[in-house]
C-alpha cells in the first residue's frame, strides 16, 4: 500500500505524514511539495518520527516532485493542496489512483452554490459527478466504492454529524443558528498578519457571518438534500487554540420531542461509527478530542428550542484523521486503524 | 474623596485596586479583605503600583477589616464578595455611603426570578427598591441619584448593550439568541479543577445553555422591561483567555430594517457615551478593547434576521471599570475619569 | 499483562491510562484511586478512548480499591501518587509485582541527600537498595532485571540525558548551570491559585533556584557517581504551557574539545537509544517531541563554554511514557512498544 | 509639546501611540509609516482610543509621510523603524529634533562590534559620538542633555540593570551567564512562519545562545565599559506568551558578600528610581510588570554563585516605555509621566 501527499508542509499534511506513518496498512508514504521539492523531511519537520523516517526511506526521506510522484504510482493520493490548486495539481491521478482531496474543489454539487461560495467555477465540474462527500458516518457505503472522496470541511464535519440525524428524522424545522469556535490552525499555515501568535493570542471574536463563510454554503447543501425547507445561518468565531473546535447549534423543533427520542435517534444512527460518541450528561469541551478522530455530541432542550454541541480536532476528524478512515472503508482497513480514539490531557 | 473595596483578593478586587490608584478623584483606597486582613498589599499583590501604595499609606499599605472599614466612613463602597456574602457584609454601608455592588445581590428586582436563578432568596429584598441596575449607558440619569448601585454581571453587559436600543425602537421580534465566549476570570479566582491552567489551555466549549445560566435571568428582565415580547436564551463558552468576552447574539427583525436604520438607532442611543464604540465597517475582537471600559459594537443582517456583535473586557467594563464609570457619574466627576478607552496590543 | 495505576485522577496517570490502552502487550488495565474508587473511568475522563475502556471491561471499566488491586495480582504495577504516600501504598505490591514508582520515594539512594531536599527520612529505606534508577538509555541492563524502579523527575530526565554520556567521557569541569522551563502540567494537577489558568497564563518566570529544588539533588547525586568534582546549580522557570521541558546547561570543558567529539561521545552513548535524538543542526523547541518519548539533544560551543539543549514532554519522556519504556525493558517487549517518536504540531 | 512616531504600525509604535496619547506633556502626536501613508489610524489600529484621535485630529488622524512630518517640525521623534532604516529615515530630524531611537543603529559604540553583531557598518558613524544610551536609570543625566537618544534593546534593559550595580561595586567576576525568556513580541510584528499562533503555542526553546545574539554585543559594550574582565554569555528563549520578558544571570563573586550588602548596593543604585523594584523576599514573574515602566529584581546567592532575577514588559520597559521615559527625563517632564508603575492581572 503505498499512499502519496500532496501539499506536505501545511497543518493538514504534517498530520497526514503523523497519522500514515504509524497506520498498520500503509507501507510507503511519499510526501510531495510543489514548492520544497527535494528538501529532507528531517529537516523541514523536526517532529517527524522514526516510523515515517522507515516508509519513505526507499524514495530518499525527501518530498518528492509531482512527476516523480506520478511515475510511483501511488494506490491512494491524499490532496491537501489549497482549492483550484488541488483539482489541477490532482489531475494526472483521476482514474489511477484514489483520490481523496481535503481541498473544498468537489465538497460542492451545485455549480452555482460553488461559484457563489469560490467566486470561481469548480475547477473540474466534469469530475464532480464522480465525487462522494466525504463525511464517513453518513456515506459510508458511498465512500467504499469511491474513487474521487471530497473530504468535507472541519466546521461541516463538526456542525452536521449532530444535525443531519435529525433532521433524516423530520424533526427540525426553520432556521438553524450554528455558532462554532476554531483554533487557529483551522485558517491554514498562512504567513499572514491575523494569524500571528500576537495577534490571536488572548484574543476572540466572530468572522465571516451568517452565510458569508464557504463552509456554510457546503452545509446548506448537505441539509437541503434532507430536508429543503430548513435554512442554515453559520457564525464561526476564532479563538486563542492551535486545535480544536467547538460548534453550538440552535434549531427548532417542529413538535414536542422527549430527550429519549434524541438519543435513540442518535443512537440508531451511530452505533456502528467508532468515532461519535454521544454524551447526554456531559456538553463536550474540545480537550475531550484533542488528537483523537472523535465527534463528541450533546443537546440541551428547552421545550422546542434545542441546543447541539459537538467538538471535534479540526486537523484529525477535521481534516487528515477523517481523510485517513475514508482511506480505511474505502480500502476496506479496520475503520479505526491508526486513529485514536482518546483525547490528548 | 475615600473609596472601600470588600473583597480585594479577587481578580474584579484586584482589577478596582488599580483603576481606584490612578483615579485623580479618589484620595483614600482602603482595601479590605474578611480572609487576609492585616496582610501587607505588596505581598498580596506584587503588581501593585506605587500610586495604590500612596493612596493607602496612611492606613498602614494593607487589609483592613470591615470595622476598620466601617470607622472610617467610606464615600463609597465597591463590594467584590460573592453573592449573598455582600448584601450582608455591605450592611454597616447602607445609608452611609454610596455602594457600588459588583455582585448579583440587588441585580434582579423580580424575587421569584432571582430565586430561581440563585436557589435562594434575594439576601436583602428591604433594599431591592432603592437598588438601580448600573448599566451606565442605560440608566445613567438614576445612577446619578443612587445610593445602592447594582453593578451588571459581565455577560448581561456585553450582550445588552448592542440589544436594547434595538428592543426600545421595537424592531425586533421573537427568540433571541446569545452565544457567548469569555475568558477564565469570568469564572473568579477560585481553586478548583476546572480553572486550572491545564484543564482550561488549549480547551473550548460550552456551559449552562439555554436559560440555565445566572446571567440569563438578569438579562431577560432588562429585556422584558423593554419588550416583553422577546424571549432570550444564552449560551456561554469558556475559551482559553484570561479577560475578553465576545457576545454573538442573534435576533430576528419585525419588519425589513435597512443599516442605515439601524446605525442610527446605535448613534442616538450612544453618542454621548464615551465607552461604547460602533464599528459598523469591523466585526469588534476582544482584544480590541482589552484592558479598557469600551464596549465595541456591530451587526450583520441577512434579510430579517440580524446579528449583533460586542465585546468588552469581562474585568473592565464587565466589572470593576463599570463600577468606576458608575462611581463618576453618582459623584459627578468626569464619565471617562481614571477609566482607558484604548486596548491594550 | 495486567497493568495496575496507583493515581489514576493526576496528569501522570491520566497520560499512563492512554499509553496503557493503545499498549499491543498489555492485555489487562486496572486503573486505581484512593479518593474516587469506584467511579466510572468514562465519568472521570471525558477523553478516554474505547481501548482503555476494552482492558478495563472486565473490571466494570471503574476505579479499583487497593484491596481490588492486590487481590488481582498485577504483574506491574505503575504508582503516580505523591512523594511519601506512593512508597507506603505501594506496600503490598513490592516482593509480588514489578513496581516502576513514578514519584521521589525511590530517587534518591543517599538518605542524608533525600532528607536534605524532603525534610523526611525515605519513607522506605530498607528498600533503596533495590531501587534502579529508571533512565532508561543510562541504567537499561540494571531495569531489565529490577523489580522496583524509580522513574526519573521530568527536568532530571532533560538534564541528565545531554550531560552524562559528556561527564562519563571527563571531558566536564567545575560548575554546572541548568536552567530549565517547564509548562504547568510539571506542578501536578493541583489545586492552588498559584495553577489557576489566569494566574500562569501570560506569566513566566523562576523559582526554587540554585540547590533549592529536589531536582537538584536527584541529578547531583547522578552526576556525582560519574564524576565527583562537577557541582550542579538548577533554576527551573514555569512558562505559560500545558507541557514540554527545555533545559539550557552551561558547563566548562576541560580542554580543548571539538564538536565532531561530542557528536562522537553523543552517537555511541545512544545510537541503540530510539529515543534520544541528537540534533546538531537545529537547537530542539519543546513542541518538536509534544506527546512523544523522545529527548532531542544539541549543543552550541564556544571555545570551552559548552551549551546543552534538550527537550522532553515532561508528561511523556519525563514521567509516563519513561515508565512504560522501562516496563518494555523491564518485560522484555520492544523498547518502542506503546510509545510515539514523532511531535505533535 | 509635538511628538511624532516613524514605524507606528509595528508593536512598539502601536505602544508608542498608546503612551503619548494618555501623557499629559504631550499635546500633539504625529504617526507615521512608509508604506501606509494616508491610511486612517481608527482603520489600522481597532484599539486606538478617544485620546489619540484627540491628539492626531488636527493633522487629520491618518498616518502622516516623513515629508510632512518633516514640515511639522516635531519636538521629538520617536524611531520604531528596523535597524540601518532607522539611522537612514532620521535623517532630517538629526539637529532640528531630539531623536529617540528605538532600533539599534546608535546602540553600540564600537564600531568593529556593531559590524560583527550586524554583519554591516554603524550606518551613521558620524553621530555616534553624540548618541547617549537610554537606559535611563544608568545615564539619567546624560540622557536629561542628549539629542539623540539611543534606546536599549529589550534584553539589554532587563539583564544590565541587575548587572550594572553589582559590577561597578566590583564584586562580580569571571563569566555571567545569562538565560532570558521572552514573549512573542520582542521577535516584532514579522509575517514568518515561525512567529505564527500555531508554531509558538505550546512551544518553547533557546535560539542565538553564547555570543551569537545581537544583543549579546550590546551588553558586553556595557559591562566591559564598567569592568572590563567580565564575560558575557547569553543565551534567549521564546516562550509562548504575548508580552514580558524574564532574565536569570549566573555569575560569580570576588569575595564573599552577604545578602545585605547585595540589598544596600541596589538601593544606593535605584532609591532615585521609581521604575526599579528591589524585591529580596519575591522571585519576580512577568506578570508582575505587564503592562508598566517596571523592572523587578531579586537574587538569590549560593556561597560566591550569585543567581539575579528580573522581569519587565518587553515592550514597555524593555522599548516604548523606556522610550517616552527618556522623553521625559530630556524635557524635563515628571519621570513617571504618562507611565503606569502597576502590573496588569
Amino acid at each position: 500500500m503505498r499512499a502519496a501527499i500532496l501539499g506536505t508542509t501545511g497543518y493538514t499534511g504534517l498530520v497526514l505524514m503523523r497519522l500514515l506513518a504509524e497506520h498498520a496498512d500503509v507501507d510507503e508514504v511519499l510526501p510531495s511539495s510543489s514548492s520544497r521539492n527535494g528538501e529532507k523531511l528531517s529537516s523541514i519537520d523536526p517532529g517527524i518520527g522514526d516510523a515515517l523516517l522507515a516508509k519513505t526511506e526507499k524514495f530518499g526521506g525527501k518530498l518528492l516532485s509531482i512527476d516523480e510522484l506520478t511515475a510511483l504510482k501511488p494506490d491512494v493520493v491524499f490532496s491537501a493542496l489549497p482549492h483550484m490548486a488541488s483539482a489541477k495539481v490532482c489531475g494526472p491521478f483521476f482514474g489511477s489512483s484514489v483520490v481523496i482531496d481535503l481541498s473544498a474543489d468537489f465538497r460542492i454539487k451545485d455549480e452555482a452554490l460553488f461559484e457563489k461560495a469560490y467566486k470561481q467555477k469548480p475547477p473540474r465540474s466534469d469530475l464532480l459527478p464522480h465525487a462522494v462527500y466525504g463525511l464517513t458516518e453518513i456515506y459510508r457505503d458511498e465512500i467504499a466504492r469511491a474513487d474521487l472522496i471530497a473530504n468535507p470541511g472541519c466546521y461541516p464535519t463538526a456542525s452536521l454529524l449532530p444535525l443531519l440525524p435529525l433532521a433524516r428524522a423530520g424533526i427540525l424545522e426553520g432556521k438553524i443558528f450554528i455558532s462554532a469556535l476554531s483554533g487557529v490552525s483551522g485558517a491554514g499555515r498562512k504567513n499572514v498578519t491575523n494569524y500571528l501568535y500576537c495577534e490571536r493570542d488572548e484574543n476572540s471574536g466572530a468572522y465571516n457571518p451568517g452565510k458569508s463563510h464557504r463552509h456554510a454554503a457546503e452545509m446548506a447543501e448537505q441539509l437541503r438534500s434532507v430536508d429543503s425547507t430548513l435554512d442554515l445561518y453559520f457564525t464561526p468565531h476564532l479563538v486563542p487554540m492551535s486545535r480544536g473546535e467547538a460548534a453550538t447549534t440552535t434549531v427548532g423543533l417542529k413538535r414536542e420531542v422527549e430527550d429519549d427520542e434524541i438519543l435513540r435517534i442518535y443512537e440508531n444512527a451511530y452505533s456502528s461509527s467508532p468515532f461519535v460518541r454521544v454524551t447526554p450528561s456531559r456538553i463536550p469541551q474540545t480537550k475531550d478530542v484533542l488528537g483523537s478522530n472523535r465527534c463528541d455530541v450533546s443537546w440541551h432542550r428547552e421545550g422546542q428550542t434545542l441546543f447541539l454541541f459537538s467538538v471535534i480536532d479540526n486537523l484529525v476528524k477535521g481534516a487528515s484523521g477523517q481523510a485517513v478512515q475514508n482511506m480505511n472503508v474505502r480500502f476496506g482497513f479496520k475503520e479505526t486503524q491508526g486513529l485514536r480514539t482518546y483525547g490528548e490531557i
